[in-house]
């Protein structure tokens, strides 16, 4: 029996929703069973409305009413963003009867939690898969292929605005605040980059995918988090010496008893694959116990990538009943301590030069059973400030707990000799 | 309301096999809903069946009518290969009721039309993921995420013996015969590798992905193909200069009423996602035009990541019903004649050196309009046999149609001067 079309309204028409707008036109003008039916939008005089609007002002209401009580209505994508009527609209989009679908990750990292359980209740659909990835389907693959319990580790690059700062000043050689002005005027960064460049943004999304795997939902601020801000060119050159790439990694692994999860920026062997995603593009590494690794690589924002990820539920919502199957098996862990992590930790160390430094840092490096790896102090570093002589110096550690390091690290900080406190940058053990 | 387990069935019990019973014990002992409950192997002294006939004797048996019989078992999964009585027995099981999975390729690329008929008409699935990429979820995705007329382009990786074979060619500067002859020794090439190294599996890949994608069946002879034994150290070394690497790359896409395919070594720009995959890693690189590329990479082959894909056919069978919805729009389209398509062609040219032959060859590719856009001979491949002087060089065209490069081809090929006949590679234009 063939099915009917599914009727979908949309709420917001900035980037997002005229990019859903745009390719729901295009697949109803080539047959396929789909139909944008309303748009909710105030400002019909915005950038990306101001086209459609001219088109089919007919489509346009400014009274969620009218889409609530609509009884053709199937579908609200909210692409509206934020947390405050976006969330009135979704809690009363599935108290209608309404299946919803949103991109919105930042609310749904904040209150996915509270949305999934009403949507359960209303036996509607809640989908999300554009707000981690854009196009990536991550969620889709964890909700349909993944044997959710052998996923050991999943570790991504989710924010595009950092991951292309990175490059640049990688590929470049520029400072952040130079690179971070660049994107801001190219729109590739917002104008308040808090949320991407302090890395809160990834962060949201790993939250995101350890509900998908776990089913648990981890109080947000227990997920360290550390942004890119405080990387500089001396790093990337280390780093590249050492033959790694930097890069803004999302977190995720588990143990028998335990999980790890963090957003932070990390030195990456440059044979790995994270290694090799440069520019805007996001990746999301998946490791299981049988499958090894499988990484799935695409854009994660713009506005047709993401409206083909939200097209893509909106056909989930028409092909697959409402059903609640929770594929995890209930397992008691907790996050661990931060200060448990084991890394290969790189230190920056930026001094007043004097004789005996390297000696006396290494000393209290011992004092910890610390072993030094590597360590390079490059003649360029040097310069003169008044008539202090200052230079800045890497040096990587020996695989070490975090608790330990940070100990180490609080006391070279006390050191007279020291200009500014030690820069931590961290690479993955297994 | 809670389902039961479903319960599986393998029939042949060798490296893929073996991993499916593998993973499923796990599962099981972890107390997931899926139980091992027969194996179908005669010779149960090989490698893989030993180990677990020595600790589950009783799951063994011999007759497949005992497991087409049993009214228990619900799937049947097929790891025999070939075409023969692994055709016979996915009939046997199918007209038994039984849900079938499989990882035959070579068997679905050749009767896939017949066997997906017969599950239709028996209402039961036919799985097969694993057939194309291993781990990686192509098929998966194709099904529950691509909207597939919106699949513009699919380009990938899908044979791991020649990828490894390439990337050890182009590391370690080691010539085609003397890679093969150790890859057979670590038991990553066959004894036989004609099925790998001519494309011949890539190509059967590639059809069940069109397939997907399109719905239609092309017939196999009507894909282009070729293999990767007449590429040389030169090659490389060039591509190397030209910043490419040497990829067999499985190729797709279609145009508003033909579509292109083929399977063939081509020249891949080093900042390409393609070129960026070594060893016997697999990537699928999906365009769409409102998704932009989306590429997955895993493993492709090996028995766990094979064995996690063919489990996870079995968790969907316990969750879906069957159905078919023909997620294609009818098109009308047909494959279009190699000789149209557009590539950037390079030729190595193998000549008895004489003056007056880069001459020659430049006025008979002017002959065609084909403009020259890189040449390099370099003096290490000159050498002396008896007294002739021989040498090899590289030239690239600008991009041009693939019929008249032959036919220009053919000409230099008739010059007294040609050692060997010209070796074409090809890079993709678009």
């Amino acid at each position: 029996m063939e099915k009917k079309p599914i009727n979908v309204a949309i709420a917001g028409l900035g980037v997002i929703g005229s990019g859903v707008a745009a390719v729901i036109r295009a697949h109803e003008s080539e047959g396929a069973p789909i139909r944008l039916v309303k748009i909710l939008e105030v400002n019909t005089d915005g950038p990306y409305a101001k086209p459609f609007y001219a088109q089919f002002p007919g489509l346009f209401t400014t009274d969620l009413k009218e889409i609530l009580n609509d009884p053709e209505i199937d579908v609200i994508v909210e692409t509206i963003g934020g947390r405050g009527f976006s969330k009135t609209l979704i809690e009363e989009a599935l108290n209608h009867g309404k299946h919803v679908v949103s991109a919105n990750k930042d609310l749904i990292a904040t209150h996915g939690e509270f949305l999934l359980e009403m949507a359960r209740n209303s036996e509607k659909h809640f989908l999300f898969e554009a707000s981690v990835g854009g196009a990536i389907p991550v969620i889709r693959l964890m909700e349909n292929y993944f044997s959710l319990s052998d996923v050991e580790e999943v570790s991504g690059i989710l924010n595009g605005t950092t991951n292309y700062i990175l490059s640049e000043m990688d590929e470049k050689s520029v400072e952040f605040e130079e690179v971070l002005k660049e994107a801001q005027a190219k729109g590739f960064a917002e104008q308040d980059p808090t949320n991407d460049v302090k890395g809160y943004d990834a962060r949201y999304k790993i939250l995101i995918l350890i509900y998908l795997i776990t089913g648990k939902w981890v109080p947000i601020d227990e997920i360290g988090v550390e942004g890119i801000d405080n990387l500089e060119l001396s790093d990337f050159e280390y780093a590249e010496r050492m033959n790694c790439k930097i890069k803004l990694i999302a977190y995720f692994s588990r143990q028998k008893n335990f999980m790890d999860a963090f957003v932070m920026p990390l030195m990456v062997p440059r044979d790995h694959i994270l290694s090799k995603v440069g520019g805007a593009t996001n990746i999301v590494t998946v490791k299981g116990k049988y499958s090894d690794e499988i990484s799935l690589i695409g854009q994660g924002a713009g506005s047709h990538p993401t409206a083909s990820a939200i097209v893509s539920d909106i056909y989930k919502i028409r092909e697959t009943d409402y059903s609640f199957n929770p594929p995890w098996q209930d397992h008691p862990f907790t996050l661990r301590p931060f200060s448990e992590y084991i890394f290969k930790h790189t230190l920056r160390i930026d001094i007043n030069d004097q004789p005996g430094i390297v000696g006396d840092i290494g000393s209290i490096l011992a004092k910890y059973h610390i072993n030094i790896y590597a360590l390079e102090q490059l003649p360029q570093y040097h310069h003169r400030e008044g008539n202090l002589e200052k230079t800045v110096f890497h040096l990587t550690l020996e695989a070490c707990q975090e608790g330990i390091v940070r100990k180490a690290v609080e006391e070279i900080n006390n050191a007279e000799y020291m200009a500014r406190p030690v820069f931590v940058l961290r690479e993955l053990y297994h």
